[in-house]
């Protein structure tokens, strides 16, 4: 049955949301797509849940075709599988938590690593079970901070998780490769622009994984790229090592005066004034920025950090993140510095910083702060500063961390060129598991010689929702959106030009024959049979809706012919009426092709 | 692709499950449909999804038939719409509740009569608009006292809910008539044995529903019928109001010394003992017995009420609580009689009860108890009764209410024969909701006259999972289950009884050549090609999983043929090995003309 537009449950609307930033967000409210119901979740009106049924439907498909099989789990987990791998306290806010009558705790599940564990642990007990993958296709619940931009970042969403069990990391490696090549198939039907690039695993706790980032202006997520290769989402990024650097001719360190020179800037100017260099002027990564923060762990407690970085580079805070998760963080305050009187704000240096001096305060050293290289840094004295402190020498920190900016033109870790930077949208991720949720839940099987072997674990999302948003991010203009025809609501949107079936009595007839003939060749319709609209309305909505076919039937009648749009291109032909059928499954099967 | 046994992910277990006690429940653990993650909530195995989704199939294709329109709803839903329709407060401990990270409110959403009613305001204003009947399949959740047997009582479950919105009380007839026969269409052709019964509204607030109920000993409704077509939920029966009896010849009340007698059936043999009928012995239909419970109202305050009916009767605790919902029934205590002490435990009547007399409390009568009729009842005295008392004459109550028990023989209230009572299982339910909602969410409509009308609406469920659990307590065996064709995860269930590829290649490789021709004509196959399993085991798993069809590929071949048992009825025929293809497409073929 073709939808009609007469009695379609959809109103497009002229004006954009309020809250509405992005083009995806602005257009699948307008075009009737989804309605929001709270903030971060959305409900989905007859459209909208056509395109999300389409893109489970490919996901299915290709899931199936690696040999995954598909389960479902329940939304409403129970507190213990998530307290014995402590995921209950590492999510903190981030999750939903909830108590029933009996006063029991649960919580909405954000991924199912544990529940799959338990139930192949259920079921499986030898090798000669192994290898398998199972998925599901969901609702999931993350608690988000900031839900914003639509369906990009909601607090409700579907995803497909799945998750390989391998007796051997080289087995492992087959189901991880399955999956990636399955993913490539998706991103490739879903008609979405992509990158694959290295990531960093996160709360997953695995030692290396890769995401599928929509490249998109507007998307969240930053990653590089470099000409020789080289792609990794920029919290993965890892800064090249410089060699250490020769220190016996180095002067010893000398604390000067240097009034009134609270940030890096004041202070460069002030050294080429009151202490120029001969060789060249002092520049800002000739300091070293001691930045503190505080970390919240999960469990509540909170700890000062200090960051040692050179002077030209911010941090970046996503980049700290990550290396910092589960813990969270937070600005340090000024009654932070009312507890740690011997820090000098503003000229903080290494002289208090670290576990072994008096601050205290645990201090990470930016991988470029190698030995032997010299710095102008604080002298823990308000007005001055220390030159030629040397590391390694003078000074060393209590480990090293990635929370500096990565910048375009940083050199990529493999040599493999200065990077670029972009931004994308997380679509798919795959990680490598391996035994931290089967230690933790005691999932073993028994291998060939009857010994138990933890098995090792894949896990592997894909944002299902969130690919509505990026589809549309990926492909729009400012008429509406454009569906790539595998998850178009409907193949052809055919717009009757008529007023009503009474005054144009012959656009109305033609355009229901054709309907019922294309829908009868397996070509879903999208009709717009409304009476007493314009012409010039229907063309608007059409547009904005982005089936990617458009048939006008219309005055062209007396010449016998109708007119077929490309969504995409705009491309208009005349088409005879007689052949329009033919013509229409030809456009829609060509595409249709890929679909098994 | 076929499903293979050698690979699925599914064990089937010979013992049942300890939790378990219905067959339903039994049976899809054993035969690895489901698993249990707490209680009241599931995980499906890879079979039980795909039942799940075959399930959803027919139910969206017959919605889908009756034009109604699929949308999606989250699940995590605000408070704001269930405020003001009250049911925030309602539903009491009946639904989880949650706070996010703003300590914002939240629930998980059992229905969603509140969404689809604002979504409708949201984008419909004109009676042009209307009717419009709109659905979706879609996760609820309800936090049950006593979550039980298995997928019937769930705590997360999957419904079908659809809503029907119309300008007038005769529009809203065709849309309930429309949903009525859908629902005819689809219990028909999941298998189920079903009666169509009338309903109470419950706390959807409607005027008059009707539920789909399956046939099941194990049902936890009970409804009657009669020989006259009367059929209805055993709490929606009236009771037949007896005319008023003359009472002028009555003589007066008269209050007696019954000592120890605080049992109907210690009193009756006290009565016929001291003091004799001359007509015919004291019957406990003579005695009016009085019940207190005490009402829990949603808002956390509590009433006693008395409840008065026939001797002979027991109050029915599911009649009376669908009598006062959103009240909850609770037991009345030894506390609540100290708080009441005019209560004569044992001797309690008329002569203290009632919102007039000295104990306040609410008396509520049976239908039965009928101007003019006479009674022995409480005196109110420990060791008293009084006899004669006349209803109308000596006392009166607050007020009616239909909580005694039904009996098998009673009189149908329509005079259509007497009752028989029986036991099912409610799978759908469809709602004469009016304008409860709309009123109370202000869904109005500008009728034809630019004059703004409240829009009438209909409330229809249908139990999704539950049907699984359902057609499995209609469809089963000793030996397992018997899936109806339609439902059923596979259409042929291919028994390869050979050891494995290396002792009986004619066997596995005439196996795979029959399943591979099956799935090209389109018949699934669920394939156990397990090796070193023996035919024994491959046999019992067959029966169980359920199949309708079973192929045994054996000995048989060097006769050049194949078994071919049909599940349900038992009988085996051998089908020559050329033939075996077209004889299983026709079989499964003519099974599914019902699907479009």
């Amino acid at each position: 049955m073709p939808l009609r537009m007469s009695t379609l449950f959809v109103r497009t609307l002229r004006d954009d949301p309020a809250d509405a930033e992005l083009p995806s967000h602005r257009l699948l409210v307008r075009a009737g797509y989804i309605r929001r119901a709270a903030p971060g979740i959305y409900s989905w009106l007859p459209l909208g849940y056509r395109v999300l049924r389409n893109i489970e439907r490919v996901v299915r498909t290709e899931m199936d075709a690696i040999g995954a099989q598909e389960v479902h789990f329940p939304a409403l987990l129970p507190r213990e599988p998530y307290e014995a791998s402590n995921r209950w306290t590492e999510y903190g806010d981030g999750i939903f938590r909830l108590k029933d009558r009996k006063d029991g705790d649960y919580l909405l599940g954000p991924t199912h690593e544990e529940m799959f564990t338990l139930l192949v642990k259920d079921l499986y007990s030898s090798y000669k079970d192994l290898p398998l993958s199972i998925y599901q296709i969901q609702t999931k619940y993350r608690d988000e901070a900031r839900p914003r931009a639509g369906l990009l970042r909601g607090r409700e969403f579907v995803m497909k998780d799945s998750y390989s069990f391998d007796v051997t990391d080289e087995a492992f490696l087959v189901s991880y490769q399955a999956h990636r090549d399955a993913y490539v198939r998706i991103f490739d039907r879903l008609g979405l622009r992509y990158v694959i690039v290295a990531a960093m695993s996160g709360a997953m706790g695995g030692s290396a994984s890769e995401e599928f980032l929509a490249i998109a202006d507007n998307g969240e997520d930053t990653y590089v790229r470099s000409p020789g290769g080289y792609a990794a989402n920029v919290e993965a990024v890892r800064t090249p090592v410089p060699d250490p650097v020769p220190y016996d001719d180095a002067p010893a360190a000398h604390a000067e005066h240097t009034p009134d020179t609270p940030t890096i800037a004041t202070l460069v100017d002030h050294l080429n004034e009151a202490f120029p260099r001969t060789d060249r002027p002092w520049r800002s990564a000739d300091t070293l920025k001691n930045v503190l923060v505080v970390l919240r762990h999960p469990d509540g407690t909170t700890e000062p950090v200090a960051i040692g970085l050179p002077g030209d580079r911010d941090v970046d805070l996503k980049r700290l993140s990550a290396q910092v998760e589960p813990a969270e963080v937070e600005p340090f305050t000024d009654d932070d510095f009312t507890r740690h009187p011997d820090l000098a704000k503003g000229y903080i240096g290494p002289g208090v910083l670290g576990e072994k001096n008096t601050s205290g305060i645990r201090y990470l050293l930016d991988p470029r702060v190698v030995d032997g290289t010299r710095w102008v840094t604080g002298a823990d004295v308000t007005g001055s500063h220390v030159i030629d402190l040397v590391a390694g020498r003078d000074f060393s920190g209590d480990g090293t961390i990635e929370a500096a900016e990565i910048r375009a033109g940083d050199p990529a870790p493999d040599g493999s060129g200065p990077l670029e930077l972009a931004r994308g949208i997380e679509m798919g991720h795959i990680f490598q598991l391996g035994r931290r949720f089967a230690e933790a839940l005691s999932l073993q099987v028994l291998d060939e010689n009857g010994r138990l072997v933890t098995v090792t674990m894949g896990s592997y999302g894909v944002g299902v929702s969130r690919a509505v948003a990026a589809i549309v991010e990926n492909s729009h203009d400012e008429a509406g959106i454009i569906w790539p025809r595998e998850v178009a609501p409907a193949d052809v949107h055919l717009v009757v030009t008529g007023k009503d079936p009474v005054k144009d009595p012959e656009i109305f007839a033609e355009s229901e024959r054709i309907t019922a003939e294309l829908e009868a060749c397996g070509v879903s319709v999208l009709l717009d049979d409304r009476v007493k609209v314009s012409p010039g309305v229907k063309f608007t909505d059409a547009e904005l809706i982005g089936v990617p076919t458009i048939v006008v039937v219309g005055r062209g009648l007396t010449d016998g012919v109708v007119e077929v749009k490309d969504r995409r291109s705009g491309d208009r032909i005349q088409v005879s009426v007689a052949n329009v059928v033919t013509h229409l499954v030809e456009v829609v099967g060509a595409a249709q092709q890929g679909d098994p």
